[in-house]
C-alpha cells in the first residue's frame, strides 16, 4: 500500500535549516535532476521551527519518501534530529560556516552516538552532489533504468576527464 | 500564579544524554545542592528519546523550572534543541567525547545560528560545576538569600587558595 | 534598595575589549534594542585598561546590571576576568580574530576552570545576538511584559522561516 | 537474474583495512547479525593488497552485495576506493588512529571530491554501530520484516533509555 | 637494460587528481625544466579513473619513470594508491582544499600506514615545487651533471636572499 | 634605591594558577635553582584570587622582581592579566590542561593583542624549564656571573647529547 | 669591555626568514622606533643561507645586541635555531602562513624542548608590536630612561581606549 | 672517486634529536636492517648540538650517505636543518609529541618553505618504517639486488594480509 504514494511522490527529500543553505544544497537538487530522480526542498530549521523539524522527520516515510538528505552549517542539528525520528536512511551534508570552515558543521553531523546513524557527506558543494549520488545509489538497489542513468553519468564523469593538464 | 509552582518545584533542570553523562552532571547537582538551590536530573536522549525531548523541552516552564543545564557529548544536540523548545534560558555543558576529547561535543553545543541561544560552559567537570554557579547567579538576581550562599561561596573558594605551592 | 537604581539603570551591560569588536557587539544592542530591553555598551579592555576593567566588574552590581555581555578577541581573557570579580552572571562572546578564525577566543572564554563561569555563545555575530537573547531570557523570568515581547520576537522568527527555498 | 545470488548471499560486505580494524569493526558485524541481516566481514587493505581491493570493489556487484562497509584509519583511501569502483552504496567508518585520534581517518574518507560519495559514519565503535543501521535502513526499503525488525531494535534502544541517571 | 628507456623517457612523472590541480603542480613541472629534467605531466582520478590509476601506478616503472610526484586534494588518495602499486619513490604534494586550508589533504597523504611510504611536502605551491627538488636530488644521486644544476640552482636562491629587508 | 631591595629580593617571581599547576612550574623553580636564580613561587589565581592577582602584579616591580614567570592553564589569563599591569619583562606557560591537551591553555596565552605582550613557552615541563632559562638570559644581561653558570649549563646539557642512541 | 660596542650598537636585531616577512615584521621595528630603542633588520633565511644563520647567532653578542627577535612561517625554524647558538634572550614571531594561518608557524617556533627557549608571541602583526615591547621591558630593567618612555607607551596606550564605542 | 667511500660506508643515515627518540627511529633501523640496508644512527639535535648539526649536514654527502632520514619532535627542526645543509634527499620522521600527539611535529617538518625539501613520512612508528622503505626505494633505483628484496618484502607483506578477520 506504500508502494502507491511512492510511485506519486518524489522518492528524495532535501532538507535544509535555512535559505542560505540554499547555495549549497541546490547541488543536491541539480544532481539529482541530472539524474533524473525525482526530489523535494524544503526549509526545515531545527533551532527555529521545531515543529516543523518533528512534522518533517515523523511524517517522512509516510509522505512517500525513500532517502531524506539534510543540510546544515555550524552547530549543525538537522541531520540527526531528523534520523532520530524517521526510519529512512538520512545523508547529511556539513554547510560551510562563516567562522570555522564547515569543521564545526561536519562534527556536529558526523560525530553521532551508535544508534541514530547519518551518512556524511564532506563540506559544501562536494558533499551535496554526492549526497545526491549516494541517494540514486540506494534507490539504484531496485530501480534498473535508474542504475542505468547513474552508471552513465558516472562513466560520463571518468570520460570527462582529460589524460594531461592544460594550461589555464 | 506562576509563582506557586516554583516554590514547590526545583528551579533548576539537569538533563543530559545518556547515563554515562551522569559522572560528569553529577557535579552539577552536587554544586547546586552546596548551594542549597533545588534541582531535579533526568536523562532525557535528543536522539533516542526525541519525544521525551520534545515533552520535557516544551513543558519545562510549565513544570517550574526556570533554568535548564543541558549536557551531551559528539555530535551534541541536546542543549540546542532544547533551546529551540523552551523560553528558560538553557546552559550547555559539552561532555568529553571518546575521540576527540570533547572538541565536538563543545563545537556542537556553542556554534548555534542566532536566534537560539545556549550558554556554554567549559568541557567536562569544570564545565558542569559552573552551569550549576552560573545557573545560581541567575536565580540569585531575585533571591537575596541564594545570593549570600553563592557569595559565601566563592568567598569559602577565594579563601581556599594558599599563597603559596606546597610540594606534593 | 537596590531594586531602585535598577529601574534606573540598564539592567544590560555590553562590554568589550575594543573599538573594532563594536561591528560585533552592536549585534548584542540591536537584539536587545528590538526586545526593550535597556542596555548601556562600553570599551573595558582588560588588558589595556585593567583598573576600568577591576571598577566596572566590581561595581556591576552596584550600577543596577544584572547581566553582563562580554566580548573579545584572540587570547579573550575580558568576560572571564569580569566573571571573576562579579555576582552577576556574564555572557561571552568570542570574537572572530584576524589569524585563528576565533578558535583562540572561543577557547580562551569557554574554557573557563570550575568555580567562575562564563556562559560562552558561538563566534561572532551569531553569538553576539544570541547573547542579548540568553541575557533577555534571564530578565524575562521575572518580567512577564519582556517574556510575552522575547516570546513574539522568537515566534516571528518562526514565521519567517519560509517552506520551500527560493532561487537567489 | 541478480535477484537469485542476492537471496543466496549476503547483503552487507564488511571490508576493513587491517586485522587491528576488527576490533571496531566487529561492532558493525554484531549490530547486523542482531537485525538478522546477512554479512560477510573480509581484510581488503587498499595499501598492502591493492590487486584485492580492485577485485572486490569491482565484482561487489555481482557478489550479490547491495551495501558495502568499509572502515579504515589514519590515511584511510579504502572507503573512497571501493566507492570509484562500484555502484552500490558505501558507508565508510574511520578507526580511531594512533596520533591523531581518529581526526586523519574522518578527514581522509568523508572529504571525498564530487562524484563519488561514501556516508561517514563517526570515529570509532559507534560508527560502526551506525553503518550497520544505516545500511539495514537501506535494506528495509524493501524488506518489511527487517523494517519491522529494526523498528523494534529503534524502540528497544529508546525504552532502554532510563529517566533519571542512577549512581554508578 | 632498463637504462635505454629510460635514457629516452622522462625520470619524473608528475600526475594530478584533476585539472585544477595543475594551478599547484605547475610549480612542479616548472622547476624540473628549470633543472633540465625531464618529465611527463598527467591527470590521474583515484576516484572519477580508477582504472588508469591501475594502469599508470603498475606500468611507471616499465614506462620509465624513476620518481613519481602525485598532487591530490580533500581526501587526497592518489599518492598513496600509486605507491601501494609501484616500487618507485612517491613523493606527495598536498593541494590546498577549499574548506579546509589543506589539512585534510596533507592528513589524507602523510598519514600513511607503515609498509607503503609517500614522501610528503608542503601545502600547495611550495610543495609542488619541493616535490621537484626532492626527485631532483634522488636523480642527482647518479647523475653528476643534474647534481652540479642542482648546487647551482640551490646556490642561487642563497645568493638571491638579500641581506636586508626593504620597504614594499 | 629600587637597586636595594633588587640586591635583597629574589629577581624571579613564579606564579601559578592553582596547586595542581606546581607539577608543572616547579621545573621552573629547579631549573632557576641550578642556576643559582633568586625566586620566589605563589599561587595567584586569576579568577579566584582576582584581588591578589592585582596587588601581585601591580606591585611586583616594587618587590623588586625583574622577571615574572606565569603559568596556567585552559581559559589561561593570568599571564596575560599580570602583563597589563605590570612593567616587567613576563613569560607564559601553558599547563597542560585535562581535555584539550593545553591548546587551549597555549592559544590563552600567546594570542594577546598588540599593546601587552606574553614570551610564551613550549605546553607544559619543558615550557617550565625554558622560561627559567629565559628569565635567567634576562638577567644575565647585566650579570656576568650568572651570564658564566648559564654558559656552562648550556654546555653540560650540548656534552650530555651521546654520539650515538643506545637500546631502551 | 663588552659595553662599549653595546653603546654603540643597537641592542635589538630583528631577524627574518625572507623579505615578505617585512610586511609582519617591520611592525616590530616602528614600535621599537617609537620607544627609541636602537635595531638592526636582518634577512636570515635558516633554509637558504643557513651558514648566514650560524654567523649571525653565534655572533650576536659580540656584535653587542641584547636582544633577538626572530619572525618567520610556515616551519619556522629561525627564532629556535638562532636560540640555539646564542646565550640572548630570543623573541620569536610566527608569521601568518599562507596555508594553516600561521598555525604551523606558532607551533614551530613554540614547542621547542627544554633546554633552549624562545619567547613566543602572537601570530602575525600583533605578534610583532609585541616582540618590540617585550624587548623594550627587558632593556628597560636597566635603562631608566627607556623605562620611562615605555610607561608613557603604556599609558597612552591606556589614555588612548575610549569609554563608549562609536559608530564606524 | 666519491664511489668508493660509498661502497664501503653505509648509504643511509638516521639521525635524531635526542635518544627518547631512538624508540620511534629503531623502526627504521629494524626496516632497513631487515632489507639489508646499510644504516648508521646518530644523534643530532638541532638545538641541543647546532654544531654537530651543521657539521654532518654539510659532510653527509662526503661520508658517503646517499640519503638521510631526520627523525624530531615538538618544535622539531632537525629535518629541515640537515636538508637546507646538504644535497641529498632527505626523509623526516615526525616523533609524536608529549603534549599535541605529534601535530607539532608534522607541521614543524612538513610545511617546509619552496626550496629547501623534507619528504614527510606519518607520525610515529609508521613514519619511521616508512622512511626506510622510500629510502630503500631510491636506493633500489641503481640496485637490481635491493630492489629485489624490496620487491620480496612487498610481497610478503601483501602475502600476510589474510582475507578474513579473526577474532582477537
Amino acid at each position: 500500500m506504500a508502494a502507491e504514494p511512492r510511485a506519486e511522490r518524489a522518492p528524495v527529500a532535501i532538507v535544509m535549516g535555512s535559505q542560505s543553505d540554499w547555495a549549497t544544497m541546490s547541488h543536491a537538487a541539480e544532481t539529482l535532476g541530472a539524474l533524473g530522480v525525482g526530489h523535494e526542498a524544503r526549509i526545515v530549521s531545527a533551532h527555529r521551527t521545531p515543529d516543523r523539524l518533528v512534522a518533517f522527520a515523523k511524517g517522512a516515510k509516510d509522505e512517500g519518501f525513500q532517502v531524506v538528505i539534510a543540510g546544515a552549517g555550524g552547530a549543525a542539528h538537522l541531520p540527526g534530529m531528523v534520523a532520530s525520528m524517521t526510519p529512512l536512511p538520512v545523508f547529511g551534508v556539513p554547510v560551510q560556516s562563516a567562522t570555522l570552515s564547515g569543521l564545526d558543521s561536519l562534527l556536529s553531523i558526523v560525530q553521532m552516538p551508535g544508534g541514530v546513524p547519518v551518512g556524511t557527506l564532506a563540506i559544501g558543494k562536494a558533499g551535496a552532489i554526492n549526497a545526491a549520488l549516494l541517494a540514486a545509489s540506494v534507490l539504484a538497489l531496485h530501480d534498473e533504468e535508474l542504475a542505468g542513468r547513474l552508471a552513465a553519468w558516472r562513466q560520463a564523469q571518468t570520460d570527462s576527464v582529460a589524460e594531461t593538464p592544460t594550461v589555464a
